[in-house]
């Protein structure tokens, strides 16, 4: 799997947009997309108490790579809440060998209120420089399950943030951008690939062992091998 | 100025009611609000990076005299966005002899999505501990003007809120309680006087002195002694 990123047309850089930027496949590919479609990127990424917290190194290159205007890894720990295996080490993630094995309740990987908290954050960071675009690559087809990663949540988010900043009330909206909304993964991946993402700078596993390593067996896993898989591609 | 907690009946305590605690006025008297419904309280502080980090201690005392089941101070640096005067010692807090200084503007004290920040995390730690009440002392009369502290601004979050989580997917719906919403300053005071608040606890002023000394010339001071005066009480 290779990339050029050289291939983008990055310039001219216009307004600003905020990039939720995990350092997982479907950011970069929301990263790459805002950065096609001419704006000024800051990326924005969160050290929350995440167990793979070495997404962040790949968040770092990713920013690097795609010439952000700025990046920020903003600490807010909510592993001090507990309540999800992402952030609490005593609770396992669920692994399986295939892709049939991603199930269809909400699974324990779940993180309590973390978009809700994420893109208010991202709201401040806009209001400060100036910007109404925010992007955020949820998805609802290929993804466990996650309430705040629909369209209706996002929707309802996008309302609210149009009444409780200050930019709100004199009139300039702000617009929640979810272009990887309705994709499936390979289509995601398939997107990307057409934008020149190399891949493996990506790291999408909830459990990574030492150095980053992918389990191959999370939920996160399965579905980006899946995705890979239905491009040809073997990682 | 005096109050007797002792005079509340606070036994027992009911279902679990998450409260935003500042260590203002506002928010000791919706603590107390709380309280008195019966709720199980916890309290959930912010150090942002505020120049009035003063209020955290009356917070932690509050949080003792009320007896609440907990009270978490979470680390969230709003500082490093900037583009408050409560966050950057840059900027000077406005300040003025009298309460009719109080501009009708949203004045430069705005901290960018500042109760969008918190409620979120209030949602997540509700979610965590099982709770569906969130109890937060915003009010619009007697106020600065920050949009994040209407009614209409509530009632979006509250929307929002209500498919952001997975306890929401499974029908439990969460309530954004503004007791103070559509009180004057001196009501909330008059209010909180009969459930025995000692105002002297907390601390409301913007830009406090060494000590925590109010400097008495903030919006935040203005206001609050106007609403001691209508109550017929110098501070």
């Amino acid at each position: 799997m290779s990339g050029d990123i050289r291939s983008l047309d990055y310039s001219p850089q216009g307004s600003a947009a905020i990039v939720l930027l995990s350092g997982g496949l479907d950011s970069a590919t929301c990263l790459a997309i805002a950065r096609k479609e001419g704006y000024a990127t800051h990326a924005l990424s969160f050290r929350y108490g995440q167990r793979h917290e070495y997404e962040l190194e790949r968040a770092e290159r990713l920013a690097k790579t795609f010439a952000v205007a700025s990046h920020r890894i903003v600490d807010i720990n909510l592993a001090q809440f507990g309540g999800s295996a992402l952030t609490d080490h005593r609770l396992a993630v669920p692994k399986s060998d295939t892709v049939e094995g991603v199930g269809t309740e909400i699974p324990i990987t779940y993180v309590p209120a973390r978009n809700t908290v994420f893109l208010s954050l991202a709201l401040a960071f806009a209001e400060v420089v100036g910007s109404r675009d925010i992007f955020i690559g949820v998805n609802a087809l290929d993804y466990s399950g996650y309430p705040d990663c629909r369209g209706e949540y996002i929707a309802a988010f996008e309302a609210m943030a149009n009444l409780a900043t200050k930019s709100a009330v004199q009139g300039e909206t702000v617009k929640i951008h979810t272009p990887l909304l309705h994709l499936s993964k390979a289509e995601i991946i398939s997107l990307g690939l057409g934008l020149g993402i190399d891949y493996s700078m990506t790291l999408s596993c909830y459990d990574p062992g030492p150095g980053g390593i992918a389990c191959g067996r999370c939920d996160a896993c399965l579905l980006r091998k899946k995705g890979f898989a239905l491009n040809g591609i073997v990682e």
